[in-house]
């Protein structure tokens, strides 16, 4: 039979944007790989310009960006990154947007909206992707926005360890700032062993219609250290009307533990004057030097991406790693 | 100029499948227009065979079909329907599934299951629909899982107001059977005046780790009317024990409003032992006779689908009869 | 150069949905494979959910399903599978379905009809598959319903071989049902070494307006073992009628030779009741016990299979195996 | 309501590419409206230019090709031309291709073969169609090729009418050149009112294996004026065989009907020579001075397909014209 | 015949964006039509969100964006709007962008680089666009990254018509600064009446190769008032060079003429600097206050634009008006 | 787990067609690898006709066509050939056109052309190719015609070596024949050791507008061997005038260097007539015996095209082989 035949080979490389250079850095190291060497920089006018600095033929490619404001340069700038290996004939494609962008606007609220989150899904099929990878997705729904795998990893365990070693000695209750969010709570509370579970209900009396929204805790958290928890804080202010909740509701402390730091402004200032014991979250999102602050701890994702990477590449089974139970 | 130039005529044509033949019934006489004469039968394996009646070319056509069991066989007749429809050159085809098949299968709930609500999309697309309409879906994230324009029906009204003619004189609280579903509590609490809102809390006690989940409800309810709200009803199991945490914990008494009533066994039974008042639904599903019993009352979603048609063909401003604030 | 390289492995996994378990371990036992574990089951609505049991990723993964009665709900469940393996990161799919279905809905044959075979086609690129495997399809064309790869399997081989070490001492003749499957009988001829061929000519005498359609038998039959082929019997309506008119044209006995044992009810009653010798048949459909009867054989499609997975896992030269010469 | 709104419009309009003047001439005339004015030149290496001298924004497109040899550059032209159309904002493209190109090709017949005809589908839509018109494709499964609306024409009635004008007084049979052709004959006979069926059996004596393969006439043709039908005649050898087995057999005459005559060298001086009464077939491919002969009567298809295009611009119900009973 | 049957209409709608409201309304009172109203702002990590302020159901609709810096959020805007026309039902969407985005990078200059020109046009296409409209762009194969209809504008005669206007009775040479935009230039020179025309030619001289590149005006100039013709002027340093060396070499005096006028810094201070008579622009991109200066003049292209809205929405023949003959 | 675990395997094989034999011998010789078997013929009314003559499963496939005239036939058997690949299961199909089809119909001149370039793109894509392989593309913005890998190879070094070995010794200028391609001879220019650079500038003089186009020729071009470059020659009229002009100037003599030797009628007439001392090419299209002619060098590009096979099947680096500085 005609033909030249040889083993195969595959080949892992891992490409970064440049929102997040640091994030990048690490899953390197925790790889064992270099990050691809990449020349990209910006026009005057925002357009912005990229190129590999070595070949990427027929390798199975991760290219990671993270979604930070600008946000919308940070996307484009992962679309053109992703043609760039397309065009340069990488085998297989493997976007990782740790903090999935527009996650937020995921339905028509209302008439005449757009459904941003799929369109964001469409883009990055479109540039060439064969594969998500993202952390913590707003509403999992969004998986079903793609026609191809999505890896969907969870940063409870990272989250939830750090804080049971820290504070597991302690009365722990799990609260949820809101009534859309229990199901996360519930696998919080189940994690750290059963702990008592509560949440912030917001409310209006019917009996005093004029009167503002009022937050109510639900479940028993009475003298005990409150571990309130969301996907994501962006200006911080539901989550600081909650520790107030909680404080005024007899907390002996609060700490707040969340997967996607925006922290957009007054967040930072807002957290710090709230009398939070510590914030903990994770590295998908950068944060800049100016809004960090004493009761600030960022754990990092990057070991958890790693892990996940290599199973991509190895072929192995990674559900556990991956989908958790939400 | 060459050419011959005539002006454009649309023609709206309505087509139903053999799922719900009455709902098909009611639309066609809330529209005023014929339901389009169709053969259907099944070959003994079950392969189903259609054929229209009369020309559909050039048509602006709806073709209806509702999704009771046996739910595959009316997800195919309306696929083969709409690939008919297609190959005999409809203009523009809008499937209405009142009740969106697969719609719990939203998310991978755990690795290794398929998202079958984006399947189901898919197929839809692929089978060749310009547009879909469709009453309260499960997650209204499932929008998002259609390229194409989703008219989102709301029933809410058509419950609602029925309620509220009935027992809008009494002491109503709504009440939402977990927490997942609050925000639609929500809705109806608002539709009603602003009356009281609860729900129940599914709970383990943590200090009695051995026994079995607890049923608490969550808001004031005592002595009052509850309005005990879902999107659908399968088995009845969640329901009917709401009904029992509700009556326990000191209701008047207890109405269950739903829109699609799917009622699998042993629903029927469970809810009529369970001591309700009334089941108020809507035929977005057919309840076979033997199902029925008293206390069920049966609404029609037929003119509600019948003005959105109607306002789909004349392109007229319809967010406010469509998209609701869900 | 950046970058982890390692050597590419690959790895056959065989699922298999619930329409026909038997043929399924049947081919998994002549592969020397285990059938993919799966959790299946269906909602009382009809709804199936699936999950498979270990990791599939970057597999290359057969997906067998038979399409008997219920034929809506066995071609649902093989895309639902289909869709849960493409999420599941599996690397290439083949779907394997032995009995194609809606294979006689190939063309229009009047206006306003669907054309279901390639819908089919379509239903299966949209879950995900990358490849399809067939036996014996109505119609040939239909392997150009799909833009992707067809393995076409032939039967003729198992069936013809086991005719003709049965009754290949006999004076044979292969007889065609009617004029539109003499090819196939042709085929069937030349393997059993050039015996004659008949076949079944359905005419309306022009000089007896009002009379019945005759069956006249067009070749030489008399006193001769026919071999009546055809590649499936549903209600053995017209298979029936052959076998009378062989046996009223002064054939010695009539044997059947299929591949899709249909058997719709009353085919079993009439076939046992028809005085013909033998029903060949293979299990590329189950037969359930109560349709089963003496003068009935079904043998095993599992070996052609299981060689043409190899095959396709293997990348070897199989076209004397897959296409024949139809 | 912000907005300009007008009546709409729509307009026909009629290309051509330069296969077959003639036709798209008498196509011209029969609909009353002039055949779009277009450039259209070769370049020394075959390149095709075209471009269309008036506007077709808007328009509803009909564009008409022929494809006798080359037929590659015709269809080159045909897709060329679908592409400026497109380009050029043409609402909605209809091609008319009257003799489908590479129809024969319609299945793998062995391994590693194309399939040519669902290849030329796949071409057509991705130029830019909308939708397909033909007139009597060799396999009527090819309408499945396309995801599209096919309206698939048949040129019988225009032949048979004018075979029963001219031969209907005397004693007719209808043959069929081959076993896989019986069913259009069936249509002939039917259609001339019940009169004999027949048909040319291509066998090898089992008895006799070192003998050439005979033709024996099936059924009663003695002293009858034979009707032979095909769908094509491409270099005419089967049809003569046949012509010659018929006159061997007794016919009176033959007379021989067909829809597209390729008429490959040397069918012409085949069919001169074979003592054939009359060839009768349609003008959907041109035919060259020099292989006319006198025998030999051309109708025109051109009234037909004026009428379905008329029908679809019009969006008519046209069924019985198009679709027929094939 | 069952249906409903209505004559057709069709409404114009425009939509704009917020990178240029200027232009918006400029080409919004030359329609005669008021802007769609539309909600958009910015969450505080940078993603947009939108939503019309009444119905586009059925609309032909054109939605207008700029893209001056920063043109990511520009670009991610107008995708973002489309989708949401596309979701509320809009029958077809036209995209303007007067200055293309990324329409340099149309090529992969080096190995490993992206092609985002073409990945623009797949992102546009993606989000939902029928059509796209736009000006001058800097290579006219960006029409063929589309599959859909490009309408192409030249801002050619507005710029000239000017030029003429003003300069008209001088000694006029056209210019071009580099060799590769000769062929504009040309046809300026021919709009003009036959003016004398030349470039500046880059070279390295090959007797000294250690001296900087020279800039040689090819051409007669000297005491000629030279229009300097460009598609776009982004940071000025080549023009501002073309003037040095055109001054040097004895034009009387120099007028620059350019479509799209980005302006990034320090063009204004250049420009301003150079000693040029007058820049000619339009307002494709708005020019914000701090970078005009006196010898800039901004023509409206709102004019042609809108006749290309009216034309398109009309189905007029509108060639001569969009395509010229670049 | 389950399944059946093998090491991977990579085959390469090379499929020609039949429009350049040699061509593909030639880089079958350098591959070492044998043409893949196939049997190809055409009908009589132009059919092509192709099959394998042995298994391509799995393979890496290269498909290597050549595009003289008659192209459309030659276009129509490589997509058919890419069509029979893929439907024979190979892995990876990359066509190889050295002289890209319609390479010059890049853009709509003028309103209502066809964008024949990417039209080409477009059926290759759709025929089912995964890469495409060109030499010297007319536009190098054909590459984003395509949405997958382009490997953009570059004649210019065999030219240039071949050309600096002979005439290297001489006062060599390299000459434009227009405006358009002064960027390629500056590559030239700059490869040969940085020689002098010119180029033919066609001018209308002002003052004499009733007289002919003038060629000028820019630069300093007396007494040098003046090598005069072009992607393609096609009738050679506007090189023949070059070539004249060149003369007229002074040049000492003149080389011609092209890619793409087209030679239709009556190019080998006209460059034998013109004094031309040599015309260099490669042999990206055949010459056939009756245009070749004395001063014809023809060079063989036979082994770029098979390094950058084996690069692509090896997945090496291969920029600087394929990309260069266009």
């Amino acid at each position: 039979m005609s033909g030249i035949v040889t083993t195969g080979e595959k080949r892992l490389v891992l490409a970064s944007g440049r929102a997040h250079p640091v994030l990048a850095q690490e899953v390197s190291q925790e790889l064992g790989v270099e990050v691809l060497p990449m020349d990209a920089w910006d026009f005057a006018n925002g357009e912005i310009y990229v190129r590999y600095g070595e070949s990427v033929r027929g390798s199975d490619a991760f290219v990671l960006q993270s979604h930070p404001a600008p946000i919308n340069t940070w996307v484009m700038e992962h679309l053109i990154m992703i043609d760039a290996l397309k065009r340069a004939s990488a085998k297989r494609i493997t976007a990782i947007s740790p903090s999935f962008p527009y996650a937020r606007q995921d339905k028509k609220h209302r008439g005449r909206e757009p459904i941003s989150a799929r369109l964001m899904a469409d883009l990055y099929e479109t540039a060439g992707i064969d594969r998500m990878m993202s952390v913590d997705l707003h509403a999992p729904q969004v998986q079903g926005y793609f026609s191809q795998p999505v890896d969907h990893l969870m940063a409870l365990p990272i989250l939830a360890d750090y804080v049971s070693r820290k504070y597991g000695s302690e009365d722990i209750a799990v609260v949820s700032p809101d009534a859309g969010r229990i199901r996360v709570a519930e696998q919080w509370a189940k994690r750290l062993g059963g702990v008592n579970l509560a949440f912030i209900h917001k409310s209006r009396d019917p009996k005093r219609p004029n009167q503002a929204v009022a937050k109510r805790v639900i479940g028993d958290i009475s003298g005990k250290t409150c571990i309130l928890v969301d996907d994501m804080i962006d200006t911080a202010g539901t989550i600081v009307q909650a520790v107030e909740a909680l404080t005024k509701n007899g907390a002996s402390s609060v700490v707040i533990a969340t997967t996607h730091p925006i922290l957009s402004d007054p967040a930072a200032q807002r957290l710090r004057d709230s009398g939070v014991r510590e914030v903990v979250c994770t590295n998908t999102l950068p944060i800049p030097e100016e809004k960090q602050f004493e009761e600030l701890t960022q754990l990092s994702i990057a070991p958890l991406i790693a892990r996940a990477i290599r199973a991509v590449f190895d072929d192995g089974s990674v559900t556990s790693l991956f989908d958790g139970e939400v």
